[in-house]
Formats: structure tokens, C-alpha cells, sequence
């Protein structure tokens, strides 16, 4: 490692990267050559490639078995089954959902021709609170699309105890929050169902994927229907069909995944660990910290803020993408912001301070696969070059 | 092949079945199994294996120059090709569509929330003539979706003339018309946009998996952005994002299908002969002939009229799979039927006479990588059976 001494060092300014490959921030943990190539040759050998197959009905078992969930249905990919899951609830009316989420969660509504009323979060855990919630409730709200963000716990028995107040449906985007708890029972028990997401980013991988979990068998029922194009049960209740279905291809990736998910929610857990060690003491970047419940710890997430760093996480962001540390913003697009071209937003939800201060400070860094403890050491020597040397960057930035 | 003499030699009555293993209708070209390794461990060297790789991009660009067609947009599969399709097309009104075809192409608009309004087919080619749309054409109309059945061509030329004189959006389901061609020119080339589906029971094979096609800039500006979760370019304009990302693995099969493609028609083409060869004669049989344009040969379609062949379609394709014989009925379930409990459906498009005829008479045989000229003929020997002795047999069915 040579450390950064003077600004000149930043390839920014026409320095050597500090990594010579791109590094991405997702989970990234794809098996073994050899162990997929063996599962491969078995799909190959059997000649059967999707329409709920073998592999495809063991990942679900597995799914379930390791939840304890009674239905994990795998869909083709996790926006898909936001999308399937809000069909499935029959939802007619209104739902409310955080301002500060990613696109999949309040463009499933949008999907279903639901009417969104967003709901700004807690600047604590960047989530949802039953406080929060309960002033936007009014005749018309029937749901709460609440989200497990960043792999940690909403306050769940908070806003089931709000929802059975108001007679609402409460259903969690989960794409976050495989493998993480609350109270001793797994995420994908709670609410009337809970989505996850498997896309390769995540901890679980299944390349593109997803699956809805519920303990209610009629609302499994409706799934798999609509899951099939052809349905899988009574056509009459149900008449939207699509195709979720998910290939053998996709169940082998899971199920290999899934035999080191334990040994990469540790590997997560360490990254988080040196991440604080590395990154303590620094002025104005906080270290978003595993709160409630017991979390995945697959985001490593840190909020910048310039009054004190001496930079924004925008030019934050552009000088460690010029080092090959490809920092993620978050969220981008911004829900309050683009969804203003859809009619159904309507002005009263206009106004997200958190939601806002979050997306102008909030930055993902590295963890998964591609890092280990030398290149997060380096990472983080890096943020701490450019706080020191804030002033004196931001003068020669063009951004 | 040891003919069967007796009734008793059919499975239906205690006999072996005429195959050991099922036989399936679809065309399952998969590639060999050495090629399909080394593509695959080439997107295990790369560790790239979905969000439009290099394989999806190649993917698309030969499709591309396949067809000679501007824009072919990769999507996960042809369902949710079809939604994004009506989605990308802004229909904000009425569409005719064929009430004679598969559940995606109906469900497609009811997923974009538009109103249905179903078209009766020709009786001899079971697709919509302008002569049957016209008639259904109102205020409210503002697109007709026609539907290019069993890899043949639909009357494109007389429909766009409608179209053209209605002022109407016309784009076409040509999910079973891969490789299929009108006038010199490749189906995917016609109307505002063309949808393919690359299932691996169709002649390119991707396992699941689609395609959009079209020739205007501007519709595939807004289907890509559509695919993508986070857009693909001007957020403003689209305010819809879903994810039909198309993974590597989807792309590899669908490039490996791809260099077997004119080999795979020419089999199904010879794979039609036989069937006419060998099926001529039997009373009450049509075999379903390529009337019209270049087809692809891909679905071996018969219609079976029970006032002269002597069992129903129900009855021979319940003794045909007791067979092993897997043939298919189309279409299951029936557009018209089902959505009546689709409130959007009005009480004026109930009456579809050849539409109830032929979903009482169709039945698909076998075709693709699955049988050969012995096993076809072996088919049609049971089929004549069947119908020689069908008064005897339907005394004792209980069907």
C-alpha cells in the first residue's frame, strides 16, 4: 500500500487509483467453478431448465426450512415479486410507504395502480416509525408497504400494533433482510407477507431473483397463481396470471449460495466490524451501526456531512469512483422527486426533510466477496486523506 | 414398434404405453453440452453475470442482425415483454385482441390495467382479418394487439391498412413467430412493435426468457427504460421502471439456440411433412397447413371434429397422454371464459363461435429435438388406430 501524501496522488487529479480494478459494493458471492459446474452438468443432464423443477421446489424447501416460514414462493427477480405482492393483497386504496426507499418498493405500487402516500423516516435508522406513519392515516389508506432497509429491523411490533389499530394490511419489502431476525424469528415471518430480493448484490444470490414468504396459505394460494401463466390452483379467484417463474439456473445458484450464507453473514459482520475501527473519530462521516434486531450486516452505509467533513458525499462519491472504489449513493432515482410526474402523488407528502438530508449524505461502501481487510484498510485510508485535505480539495474540485 | 391390434393394447385400458418415457409438444433445442460449458465457464471467468452483460448485448445485436431490425430489446420473459410492451405504447383506451390465443396475450393488457375487447378468429387460419376487426372498432379503440399463431403469418398487410384508416396503434404477439417472414421481410419489422418469446418450448431457445422488437427510436428509448429498474435514460419521460433484466446465462443459451436456428426449422419443416404424410385420409382430422407467408414450422397443430373422427379432442388427448403422448390443447385456460370475471369485459364481445370450435378441436403434436421420423410415425399409427376403432373405444371410456 502506498499511502496518498499529497493531493496530486488523487487520480482525480491525475494520481494512480488507489485500486487498479473496479471495486463494486455488492455481496457478489457466486460458488465455486467446480461446484457450479456440478450442478450444471446435472441440469444439463436431466434436460429440465425451468417450469418449477427439482432444484426450484428444494430452494424453496430450504427457503422455508431455514425461515421457518410456511410459504417461500421464488419469483424471477425481487421487483417482480413487490410487484405480485401487491396484486396478491388485492389492495384498493391507498398505501403508505418511506420517501426514502429504493425504486423497486414504491414502483411495485405504481405497478398495481396503487396511490402512494410516502412517509418520511427516522433519521436514526432511515426507516419508517409507527410515529411517523400514524399522522398520514386518513379514510382512503388500507396498506403499509413498510421496509427492512439496509439488512437491519424495522420496529416491527410497533407498526403491526398500528396496522391492527387502523384495521391495515402491513406487508415488508425484505429485499434487504435475508438472514436477519427479530425476537428469535427470521424476517419473512412478519406482516402478511415479506419480500425478499436474491439479485447477485444481495446476501443470498441467485443472480436475478426473489421470493414472497407469508404463514398465510390463502395468500400463497393467490401467489402461485399468479405466479403461473396458467395459474396453479382455482382460476376464479384469481384472474391475473403472469409469469414469475424461476429457472433451474437460478435455483442452483441459490442453493449453492446458500450453503455459505452463514460463513458470508460472518465475513459481513468482520467488514462492519473493521469499518469502524478504521473509520472512528472522523469528523462529520457517521458509520451507520447495527441497531435493532440482528441484522445481516450486508450495507456497510456511512452519512456525510460536508459542514464538518470538509466535502459533500456527491464530490465524496465522484473522487473514490475516480480510485476504482465504486461507491454507491443512495437512492437514486429519489422516490419524492421523480414520482411528482405521477399524477397519484398528491402535495400534502411533499415535504421529506430526513428523506432528504439522507439522499444528500448517504454512501454505501464496499463489503462482500470483492474486499477483505487490506483493501478496506485502504479504503478508509483513503476518506481519511480527503477529510484531512478537504479544504484544499474542494478548491481545485470542478463538482 | 409393435402395433396395437386390440383395445386393450391402449394404456387408457391396461396396455404399455406406446412410449416409455413422456413425449413433450415443445421444441427444447438446447445446446451440447460441451458448448454450453465452455460459454458457461466463460461467465464464470468474467464473474459477470447479469445487468446487460457482454452475452445480453451480443444477444441483442444478432437478433438485431437477424432480422434487420433496428432496436431487439432483451427481456426476461415474453409475459412480461408483452406488459412492458402495452405499458411502452402509453395505450390509454380500448384494444381488439384475438379471444382464440395464449393467456400472456390477454393478460398483458389487464396487467396495464386496459380495457379488453376480444376479436373472433378465421376458421381457417385461427387468427383476426380486418373484416373481423372493423366491426368492433369505436370511439374508445385506440389499438388492436394481433397475435402471429403457430409461427405463421396473420394478414399484417390488411390489419396496418385498419389501422392506418382508424387511426390506430397495431403491434403484434409474435411470440410463436421467431424466424417467420412476411414478404421478405422478418416478422419483428411489423406494427409499432413486435414481441417474441424465447421459452424453451420455442424454436429459439433461452429457457425463459424475450424480446421486443421495432424499428422506432423513440418506443424502444421508453421500453429500455421500462426494463431497467433505474431507467436508461431520461427518468421525465417514463416515470414507469420495472427490472426485465436479462441475465448471461439467459443470453448464452439464447446465442448457443441461435447457431442451430436454420437447422431447427428445417427439422420442424420435415417434422410437418410427415405429419401430412402420414395423418392424410383420416376423416375428421385437419392438419393445420403454412398458408400463409414463410412460417417456422413450429407447431404441429390438427383439429379433431368428432361427428367423423369418432372420439372428441378431450377423449384422444386424454388416451394420447396415457400414451405418453404429451400432445396439448389450445388454449388453456379460455380468454373468453375466464375474464369474465375481469370486470372490463362487456356483455357486447361474448359470442365467439369459432373461437368455442376450436378450443373444442385443437390439439398440438409433438415436434422439435424430442422425436424423429419413426417415433411421428409411431404417433400417427395410434392416432389411426384411434380413429378406426373410436365407436368401440368411446363405448368403454368414462370420459
Amino acid at each position: 500500500m502506498i499511502k496518498k501524501k499529497h493531493m496530486m496522488d488523487l487520480a482525480a487529479f491525475g494520481g494512480k487509483p488507489e485500486f487498479n480494478k473496479p471495486l463494486s459494493v455488492g455481496q457478489f458471492n457466486s460458488p465455486d467453478k467446480e461446484i457450479f459446474r456440478a450442478a450444471f452438468d446435472d441440469i444439463f443432464d436431466r434436460k429440465y431448465y425451468t417450469n418449477h423443477g427439482k432444484l426450484a421446489q428444494q430452494f424453496e424447501s430450504e427457503l422455508e426450512d431455514y425461515l421457518g416460514v410456511k410459504h417461500a414462493i421464488s419469483i424471477t427477480n425481487g421487483t417482480l415479486a413487490l410487484i405480485i405482492a401487491a396484486k396478491a393483497l388485492g389492495i384498493k386504496g391507498k398505501v403508505i410507504t418511506p420517501s426514502f426507499t429504493s425504486v423497486a418498493t414504491y414502483q411495485s405500487l405504481y405497478w398495481a395502480d396503487i396511490e402512494i402516500v410516502f412517509c418520511d423516516v427516522d433519521p436514526l435508522t432511515h426507516m419508517i416509525t409507527p410515529e411517523l406513519v400514524e399522522p398520514l392515516i386518513d379514510d382512503e389508506v388500507v396498506a403499509i408497504l413498510a421496509v427492512q432497509l439496509w439488512g437491519e429491523v424495522c420496529d416491527i411490533d410497533g407498526l403491526q400494533a398500528l396496522a391492527h389499530k387502523h384495521n391495515l394490511t402491513l406487508y415488508f419489502d425484505s429485499c434487504h433482510a435475508f438472514g436477519s431476525s427479530h425476537e428469535n424469528k427470521f424476517i419473512g415471518n412478519f406482516g402478511a407477507l415479506e419480500v425478499f430480493s436474491f439479485h447477485e448484490t444481495k446476501i443470498l444470490n441467485t443472480v436475478e431473483g426473489g421470493a414472497i414468504c407469508t404463514n398465510d396459505d390463502k395468500i400463497a394460494g393467490i401467489i402461485r397463481n399468479i405466479r403461473s401463466s396458467y395459474g396453479a390452483g382455482h382460476f376464479v379467484d384469481v384472474p391475473f396470471t403472469g409469469n414469475g417463474r424461476f429457472s433451474e439456473a437460478q435455483a442452483a445458484f441459490g442453493l449453492m449460495s446458500f450453503k455459505n450464507l452463514k460463513e458470508n453473514i460472518s465475513r459481513n459482520k468482520k467488514h462492519h466490524l473493521l469499518y469502524e475501527k478504521y473509520l472512528s473519530g472522523i469528523n462529520g462521516l457517521k458509520l451507520i451501526k447495527a441497531n435493532l434486531g440482528n441484522g445481516n450486516f450486508q450495507y456497510i452505509i456511512i452519512e456525510i456531512h460536508k459542514d464538518q467533513f470538509g466535502l459533500s458525499k456527491e464530490q465524496l462519491r465522484k473522487i473514490l469512483h475516480e480510485e476504482n472504489i465504486l461507491v454507491q449513493r443512495h437512492f437514486y432515482p429519489e422516490a419524492h422527486k421523480i414520482v411528482f410526474f405521477n399524477p397519484l402523488i398528491k402535495e400534502k407528502t411533499s415535504h421529506y426533510p430526513v428523506t432528504e438530508m439522507l439522499n444528500n449524505s448517504i454512501i454505501q461502501l464496499p463489503s462482500g466477496s470483492n474486499v477483505d481487510e487490506d483493501k478496506i484498510e485502504r479504503i478508509c485510508e483513503v476518506i481519511k486523506f480527503l477529510h484531512d485535505n478537504a479544504n484544499h480539495i474542494e478548491k481545485e474540485l470542478s463538482i
